[in-house]
């Protein structure tokens, strides 16, 4: 059993949160979840729906599985010294540290990612490149793995990368038995991502 | 502009609700969103992360759409008067009623798609089409389209859904670009559906 620790911060992207943590909710019997923020209580996605952040950063809890999504409210957390603090603790004592879209933005700006591969969304590739000149960011990649890090492209990408993370961590057939249930069609191919041509970033 | 009310209960399906809704919540000029329970507040789902609801069943409030996840925690609920009547009552008076994955067990039981197609999640068939003998089941099938209902197969098929009800409510190229804004490879064929014969429902 692992616990997985999903931050939230106002204006984060909905199924940048809820994508990785209904494949993972599925496995009860492997992971539990809770929402993290700075402060317990509601916290409202860029959809408006709220959600509640049952930990707090000064509960200083750890987690073995810190996910971290993306959205518009990156802007604004990106200059936050107490999130970027908070999250370059709690990556730095993870197991594995997860991002979908912009959330790589975050990590990057943290420093944690420092000489690490990842990937981000491709629509705001270069605004999340500008926050970690240190990173090898990946142009082509529906998500990128290295080390303890697995970084996903934009918003729906959360969903296979999380597959492909149950995959590393509990086997391919666990992963492909989640994406049954779920009905979905795995993009299991963590190269396979057609909008890096789309958004300009490579040629085809 | 539309406002959805989005029905939630507790343990539904946390993608079922935050599929559909991240992508109506992209057209921010198109689509307003509210969550709706039995009582107003915090309302958990089946993989334990909680939503607000900021309506309840006595405000009586019209939406234009509602959004029915589904979810384990719809067994419980096809037996709850207090959902059903409301359900029943404000799937008469909106324009547009969508249901995601089991969601469709708690429409059969109020009445309101007897005669109409409709589908559900592909592992559960038997299952809901026990709750409504006069409803005409679609086996295969990502979501069907009848008259003002759209429903969905299992869990990640309402985001599928979502974007085909975009689609026939304003236009195929506004679909494309939420799809395109969210990384989304969009099943756009109602008709596809691999899961049906997965769970020998069809031949193939």
């Amino acid at each position: 059993m692992k616990h997985i620790g999903a931050l939230v911060f106002p204006k984060f992207e909905l199924l940048d949160l809820c994508g990785p943590l209904q494949m993972f909710g599925v496995l009860k019997e492997n992971f539990s979840i809770s929402l993290v923020a700075a402060d317990k209580g509601s916290v409202p996605s860029n959809q408006h729906v709220e959600v509640i952040a049952t930990d707090s950063f000064t509960d200083h809890k750890p987690y073995d599985i810190l996910c971290v999504p993306g959205g518009i409210g990156t802007r604004d957390q990106v200059s936050n010294p107490k999130l970027i603090d908070w999250l370059k603790h709690s990556a730095q004592k993870a197991e594995y540290v997860l991002s979908v879209c912009t959330g790589s933005s975050l990590l990057a700006r943290s420093g944690v990612l420092d000489g690490f591969k990842a990937t981000t969304n491709k629509a705001a590739f270069d605004w999340v490149r500008s926050q970690g000149p240190k990173v090898n960011w990946q142009a082509k990649a529906r998500w990128v793995e290295d080390g303890k890090f697995f970084t996903s492209s934009g918003v729906t990408a959360g969903m296979d990368m999380a597959l492909g993370f149950i995959a590393h961590f509990r086997g391919d057939a666990k992963a492909r038995k989640v994406a049954k249930w779920s009905e979905y069609q795995w993009h299991d191919d963590p190269n396979w991502d057609p909008f890096a041509a789309i958004h300009g970033l490579v040629k085809d």
